[in-house]
């Protein structure tokens, strides 16, 4: 499925992605879907996951998902912003991203970041994307 | 000075900002800076330095911005927005955070990223952030 | 129902909602409905409902939503940020406000414009909202 | 000097900007500024100027500022994020808004929206605003 391949290439070629060890784990048209085991160097002062790991993550995963909708053109992020619930203290993140509009210049996608918290998964952070389509590089 | 101390501590303590290498420079009461060598591991699927890398550096400085007027609590991100402007392709990113509005329970930061491109020093970036303010952990 | 007189207030007092037409339609715990009849003051210069008009029915079923989620607290907006999907040319737009994260200081609320246009009821913007929770003024 | 009827054009055929009362006083190559005298149809409910005419202006007059730096072609607001300082009390608002980033498909500009309030003129909000440059309508 070309899907697949296209997204999937966008985290093999990251080197910051696969530093971080952030995986991707399913892509279809629309969406995409990563995971992360936290480890010590992911963490912030107060020993939460850092909100750079969290946004990286959820940044990366809106631009699979937004490659998923992109055709043969390639993609590259104009903007995001991103909202940060609670502190991440699992040893387990996991990112589903989704797109809200494709166009034909644009394409606006959407993350949602979930922590492997005691209590069960938790929504730790969202993030809204938007990103440009262009020529591949 | 207590500011400084202060700062330098948010940086010293978080595992991810010295893990990627992101260094304070310097730091006032309303101002934070910060700089990074890049290397290969930061960079994304184009070459060009991640976008997380960048929102990180952007997201802690103005961090350290926010927490040089935060007085005796510290400080934790709700939530940032950020622009890309160009790709990141130089050996050398610099960092200016500066407070826009520090009140009792939130503060709001701004902070832009150079890359020390070719041509000179380009603007790369630029964040606005809204940290909360919150009793020290 | 409690829930629905504090935040059916909020649109009561608010000169600028009453005066562009916006009406609550709906009212619950952690959600918020409201509705504008279009009419030629909406317009921008392309003829299509200003992003002003959206925003603010955006912002303020957002704080609906943050409303209904703060018990005996007020609300009022911190920031929010609004992406726009496509030109709004119907006759009316619909909009719908959640919350993602009622905290005791900090409530974050998304919500969706809809425009009724001729193939149907289209999304025309999003908006992620920052509230904070304050006493009644 | 065609920056300035282009970017007064943007202003006279806005229906909701005239009938909000936002006037043009400013207008340069990479800039915009504008003014609001409030009345009572502005206000929210708690007295105070709604974040959506702070908004509307300050979208606006960062599309003026975009106009003044897309040449022959038109710009209209992707998205936008705008933070809120302190409540707005005076009797007139004004906005400045200019340029970030002017690329071939993408502006970014910025506004600040200040109040003139007791103690003087204060900064009640800033805004960050992507625009695509596209065709006359």
């Amino acid at each position: 499925m070309n899907v697949a391949v296209n997204v999937r290439s966008i985290f093999d070629k990251a080197n910051f992605i696969r530093d971080l060890g952030i995986a991707i784990t399913g892509v279809g048209e629309g969406w995409c879907e990563t995971e992360l085991q936290v480890t010590e160097r992911h963490r912030q002062q107060h020993g939460f996951v850092h909100a750079g790991v969290l946004a990286t993550m959820a940044d990366h995963t809106a631009g699979g998902a937004a490659r998923s909708a992109s055709g043969t053109k390639d993609v590259i992020t104009v903007e995001f912003k991103i909202n940060f619930f609670r502190p991440a203290t699992g040893a387990r993140l996991r990112c589903r991203a989704q797109v809200l509009r494709a166009g034909k210049s644009i394409i606006v996608a959407e993350a949602e970041v979930f922590s492997s918290e005691k209590a069960g998964e938790k929504l730790v952070a969202k993030l809204t994307e938007t990103c440009a389509v262009i020529e591949q590089q």
